[in-house]
């Protein structure tokens, strides 16, 4: 059974609750049915009952990101981990996509373990970290290194692939002066500047960044984890994300950084460089429309918002109802309240 | 003599050397005449000769950029003291219009001084940092503090005016942990963020900056001194701009800063604001196609573009010969290779 059907199956399910109902029976319901059946508009859907039995039935692959959706800074999502130790034993490929550049992959399989998850391998852990080092393995000449502004864990990555870094940690201006910051050594084998989340950022990194990236012109990379411009936390607060460092980075320089997170589709091409996905075959679950979702969607797969995280369904219906095209691409196929409503149709 | 005329007498000059010079005596040439007859496209003639006098007679006030006009870094452009001061001999009203907010008024007072040109008083300077300050006193209900981002000087400058401010100086982020940087105590007072140069620019920063603009909503401003991308250095060294600052805060709130500095012709408002300034009888001197000269032509005030700075004429050409609406706005009435040129046509 292919996306289409998995996709006309949730059609003939009840609207979600909250949703614009007043035409779904009438004409318009009619129409919408068949422009959909036609590739029209996308309309978001609550995953559940035969639909959500029809979709995992097709799905070999789950792509899950992770904070939002396993789970909420330390404490894990009610139900999570039991819902992905169900798909597990159903024999699907589960794997973990995620923005967050701040963990190694090995750090991801020891959560996942802690919050009850089940086993893992490294290899199943896709983070803008790891995609970071393995897209400048692939486009670094032997050798090179990079000038990082990120953590260590970005470092760590890095280092498992080969490439020589500096940067990581804090760092001072050499000097009072500008005229003492633009005389600062540079290294000479640096080839790429890679900007991750870094608690280190500073004034003195961004002037160092700028020097390598004029020293090498179109020869020196620029890579960035990821956009995301804020990072939540538990109870509502924010605090800035790499998106922010990645833009005074790009300023400075007057060049558009590489991305390497979603919604950049490579990071979808490393899980299938890594593993024999079909897009037909895949859902990709997340909590934010811009990355998780857009991704998905570019890629083919079939997308599943929950709403554990980040956005509200009203979102959802603001882009489903704009009649702008580019909005398309950020409705969801479909929507639940948190992954553990998939636990009914898991069966025993 | 109003500026038309002052414009009508240097289409009589000879074009530019090195100005794509073919059709100017042609069928095209005229064209070109009647469309800036008729208000059409502008294009940017040398100021010399006869052109250069009926400018300079005209004008009673001549707005300087600094940095790349009368001086780079500590030396003065050659000639330029002498130029200035034939100007005020002549009666002319000189002032001086900075992006720069890394100084006071007092110590531009003091660098004309050191550099031979004629005395200015501090009313004569408008910074972005005096201006920011100008613009937080008109804005800021009595009793409201600034979180600022910036140096020494901009804090002086509040000061000046009685803003009460914290932020300037190095700063560290209160813990270890994300849950940490979001319980840093916050100043009640503090109704504005506020962005100019600053070399202590750091994650910390940007942490608490985003927390005062998410406290207070629409009700916390946000001002950036200047966009500025990249600060020249002598030897064709850049570093980094307040643009880059700007732009890291502005991502992280998801809002647009209020910018002080040119190309925003709130600049040229301070001025109007303390000297009785006729645009027609202005002429704005700057190195910057994307904020001087734009600034100027938006303020309808007479352009003028020296080379001496961070401008080759090329870029004027690109504009010029566009065809872009949008890009007419950077090209500048008039063009000398330094404000030196003007000396023989000041007279003894």
């Amino acid at each position: 059974m292919g996306t289409r059907s998995a996709w006309s199956a949730a059609n003939g399910e009840a609207r979600p609750a909250g949703a614009r109902g007043g035409a779904v029976n009438g004409t318009l319901g009619a129409a919408m049915a068949d422009a959909m059946a036609a590739g029209g508009p996308r309309r978001c859907r609550r995953l559940e009952g035969e639909a959500a039995r029809a979709v995992l039935a097709n799905a070999d692959t789950l792509l899950f990101d992770c904070d939002g959706v396993l789970w909420r800074g330390e404490a894990a999502v009610s139900g999570a981990a039991e819902t992905l130790g169900k798909l597990a034993a159903a024999g699907k490929r589960l794997c973990y996509v995620t923005n967050n550049s701040g963990r190694t992959r090995a750090a991801y399989v020891e959560k996942l373990r802690r919050l009850g998850f089940p086993p893992a391998e490294p290899r199943h852990i896709f983070s803008s970290a790891f995609c970071a080092a393995r897209y400048l393995r692939q486009a670094l000449p032997p050798g090179a290194a990079a000038y990082v502004l990120g953590s260590p864990a970005l470092a760590a990555e890095l280092e498992a692939v080969g490439i020589p870094h500096l940067g990581t940690g804090p760092a001072a201006l050499p000097g009072p002066a500008p005229a003492d910051w633009v005389k600062a050594p540079l290294d000479p084998a640096v080839r790429a500047v890679l900007v991750g989340f870094d608690e280190h950022f500073s004034y003195a990194k961004l002037c160092q960044a700028l020097r390598y990236l004029l020293r090498g012109g179109p020869d020196c990379l620029l890579v960035g984890t990821n956009r995301d411009h804020r990072l939540p936390l538990e109870g509502g607060a924010g605090i800035p994300g790499t998106g922010c460092l990645v833009k005074a980075v790009e300023t400075a320089a007057q060049r558009e950084a590489f991305i390497v997170g979603k919604p950049n589709r490579f990071m979808f091409d490393c899980v299938a460089g890594e593993f024999p996905v079909d897009p037909a075959r895949t859902v990709m679950v997340g909590d934010r429309l811009d990355t998780d979702i857009l991704m998905g969607n570019d890629c083919g797969l079939t997308t599943l918002l929950t709403l554990t995280g980040v956005t509200a369904l009203d979102e959802v219906r603001g882009h489903q109802d704009s009649g702008c095209p580019a909005r398309q691409g950020l409705v969801p196929h479909y929507y639940v309240d948190s992954i553990a409503d998939l636990l009914p149709v898991l069966g025993e």
